[in-house]
């Protein structure tokens, strides 16, 4: 990690990035089974380990900041960031448990357009963290939260679209019931990913 | 608007009766196509202005608070007031959107009662918030709190009354899936506009 | 009550073991309703007498709160124990509602099987709570904390169990979406006794 005058500060950062990673993993993996449109036992509990891992993650910032005078940011802030992304994990994994329980066994168009953007949330979350590390890139930060905005639009679009039609065409309430909480679950992820640009957006404002 | 000696809490005071008839508008036009029993693109989009219209008068309000070292009332109380009575138009506009993505298209009785409702609550609520300026007028603020109390009380009751006969009467559960969630999204409205009245009751408690 | 040099203290701690009480009566009337498996206008009536109670044991903290220089921990976890105390009392008479306007008539396994976990947790919140008078019970706190857990954990699977169950075998669309929203807030009720054991742990945490 080199030489820091700042040793806490950058722990913080490197704590983020590892959730980060998490969230990469969550998304990549999410896509799999979206792909495949089936969520085995063996899937819930691989998503459970990375759910658990970012959950140790995110103990260790809220830990690291109970012990630290010197934080890069607010503390609020910082509890804050730790927790929502920490969120993003725990609906995926949630998303993947409701796949299972309700034993879905095809593959949904529109669940894989959800998982895709999904994974490209991720990518500019990832991007919008390691900027916040100095100033100098807070263009990129800038440009990943518009983008992490812009997914969250597109998905909310593609649920209206698609509850929409099943509303409308679906003769079997049952199937419409599962289909309808999977595709609110997987837009309600996006907003939460728009919430961690929030926090990360005044955080910002306030450094700015 | 005359002199006066205080004038950033006039502008507080003037921010919040602009909110309180972007309230009254969008109440209004609920009723309207409550009325009509149908919701057009067109009618999403104009309930989308009055939404954006009063997400930029928050923001004045919260950017007001970042420049103001005096206010009339406790900082927390004018945020937290300033994004319930925001959420009260979000909720509103989500419910039109809900109306045309399910594609509604009969008048419901109901629907038009809750619309009536939510339209005196936001009446009521300008009274409350237009009577916060001056102690004088806190007997008036505090009759505004109880009629909206009332209101969501009413609302309440109609809530369980329509849904019980939906879930005993309806064949068809796919409507029932729609209508449930228009009348719980209308019922919410006065949540919401109750958890207004609730911010306002402890601004006046801590007056008092 | 005997002599103390600490009052006000004690009498927090007394409005908490009012607060377990209301609990206890809300679990104990809930199962027996789950056990009838109909819930009639007078039980709705005598389980809303009860979430009254309990709201003046509530109002009554946060007015001791008010009244108090010196509290026994943070202000902020007095208060939120107090109102995470009060919404598993406020979700239970939800349920009960949810029952009446739904016409439940028939005895479900799984719900009597949920109003057995409620009603465990809520005997292990009130030792969990009587236990915090004093740092020489923090072990029996601990463990009662521990066992809210097992029991949210239980319920989760209970839900997903029988949740995947109606969904695979039922025929009847409405009849699923009574019961399946009725599991869900059983399953809820218990997320609530965790969060107030969450409250309770991190209150040992900074006492320890």
């Amino acid at each position: 990690m080199g030489f820091s005058l700042l040793p806490k500060e950058v722990k913080f950062f490197d704590m983020y990035d590892a959730q980060a990673q998490h969230l990469r993993k969550a998304a990549v993996f999410f896509k799999e089974i979206a792909e495949k449109g089936a969520c085995s036992d063996i899937d819930v509990l691989k998503m459970h380990d990375i759910e658990h891992e970012c959950d140790n993650t995110t103990h260790d910032i809220i830990n690291g900041l109970n012990r630290s005078f010197i934080t890069p940011f607010d503390r609020e802030d910082i509890l804050q960031l730790a927790q929502e992304l920490d969120d993003v994990v725990d609906i995926i994994y949630s998303l993947t448990k409701r796949m299972h329980v309700y034993k879905i066994k095809e593959k949904n168009k529109a669940l894989v357009q959800f998982a895709e953007y999904i994974d490209q949330a991720t990518i500019w979350l990832g991007k919008a963290l390691s900027g916040l590390r100095s100033m100098k890139n807070s263009k990129i930060t800038h440009e990943a939260c518009m983008e992490v905005n812009r997914l969250e639009n597109m998905a909310d679009q593609l649920k209206d679209a698609v509850i929409g039609e099943y509303m409308e065409k679906s003769k079997d309430a049952i199937k419409l019931i599962k289909w309808k909480e999977i595709f609110e679950g997987a837009e309600t992820t996006l907003d939460i990913c728009e919430d961690v640009v929030n926090v990360i957006s005044s955080i910002l404002v306030k450094q700015g």
